[in-house]
């Protein structure tokens, strides 16, 4: 295994043969889709999704050891850490302060009472602090789901999913019904819609779409074949097995 | 005009009437959604959209007079500001850090020349600092939706958006589709859809909708009354004129 900083820098490791695979998160259920990942696989890297993985996550209030609840008047953590605990956050009025990643909130808490850190178990052993609360999440089904990334795409399995991205004719409404429209009358169940600003101004949108099946499938190349005629706008994110 | 430090504060000032209008940003044309703004329209406040503005947005490179570009080593600013100038920070091999807001980021680079702030022109003057780059984002066409809030509604002027959030029942298949038809069949245009996380773990979203019309006319009326019996949720964020 090897970490790197960034996002776009994994997705780098793997288009250059560093590593075989990438593992990068995709959305969350509280605070939704990964931005910088949605974008750097439709814009910039050329990958596919070989794997997803789901992943529940717990986030805790951490300290120096001995500091009560009283003593805090900081919280330090990444963006998508305090955002998941806005209401425990805001309910102790502690003042936020955003860090790079949830291992450097916890180095810049350490020796100082007035300030705790958000982030999950592993940052206490790494850095000799305490966790004063778990869960502190604001709702209980906290799930994030990565994705492996590859250069080629996995086999068939019976039990496999498809990701897409598209984008539609602007000057032709209910281009994005249409769309939807291949997926019901193949009797296709879609299992994730999103939508993202192409970033060609505003009301223009990629749609990532998760829907049941393998690209081998014959129905599946069919409705991708239908999609194409009908976007103008179509990469094929790849197929893999459901988690 | 009166300034809040967040998001929610603003809504709730304007919940509590300290004041009559509230002005928050709700997309931006790069970075896309504000999560905080959706979701505290849809789960915390009963809040109408009275109006909607749409603000060209330029990045720039921010620096203590005289600082030069190979003096940087660090960039400060807000999580929004940073994503939509991420080529420019990537391009100069910048170290990251993260604010509060990028007034926050201008305030903490004073006097230090290996630091630099990433912000608009207002950040400038404020603190005595220069631009030593302007329009450093990613992309030209950078615009953020604002939205004007208040408790009642706008009447019909001819030019009308509405805007609205629904979710689907989960266990059939083609939800939005049919909800998409609905408008198709009407003839009525879509100018914007999102999907969020409902919160209620990955796969399971809220649809936010825009589109022409306002709720006084017949036909967004019979169209609204479609869409309630055909979802579990629906919550109407108001009929507003369009930009």
């Amino acid at each position: 295994m090897v970490p790197y900083c960034t996002i776009p820098a994994v997705m780098e490791s793997v288009v250059k043969d560093e590593c075989s695979l990438g593992v990068v998160p995709i959305e969350n259920s509280i605070e939704g889709p990964v931005g910088i990942t949605l974008d750097s696989l439709a814009h910039k890297y050329d990958l596919k999704i070989f794997k997803e993985i789901i992943i529940p996550i717990n986030q805790n209030l951490i300290v120096n050891p001995g500091c009560k609840l009283e003593d805090i008047k900081e919280v330090y953590s990444h963006a998508q850490a305090l955002a998941q605990c806005r209401d425990f956050v805001n309910k102790h009025n502690f003042q936020q302060h955003y860090a790079v990643s949830t291992a450097r909130a916890a180095k810049d808490i350490i020796g100082d009472n007035s300030k705790a850190a958000i982030g999950n178990r592993k940052i206490v052993e790494l850095y000799g602090l305490e966790i004063l609360k778990s869960n502190i999440q604001d709702m209980d089904n906290n799930e994030t789901r990565f994705v492996v990334l590859s250069k080629k795409c996995h086999k068939r399995t019976g039990r496999d999913k498809t990701s897409i991205i598209f984008s539609i004719y602007e000057d032709k409404p209910g281009g994005l019904y249409r769309i939807l429209g291949i997926f019901e009358k193949n009797n296709i169940n879609l299992t994730k819609i999103e939508s993202r600003p192409s970033k060609k101004g505003l009301g223009k949108y990629l749609f990532f779409v998760d829907f049941n099946g393998h690209m081998d499938d014959e129905i599946i190349q069919n409705i991708l074949k239908e999609i194409e005629e009908n976007t103008y706008y179509l990469k094929v994110l790849g197929s893999y097995p459901e988690f």
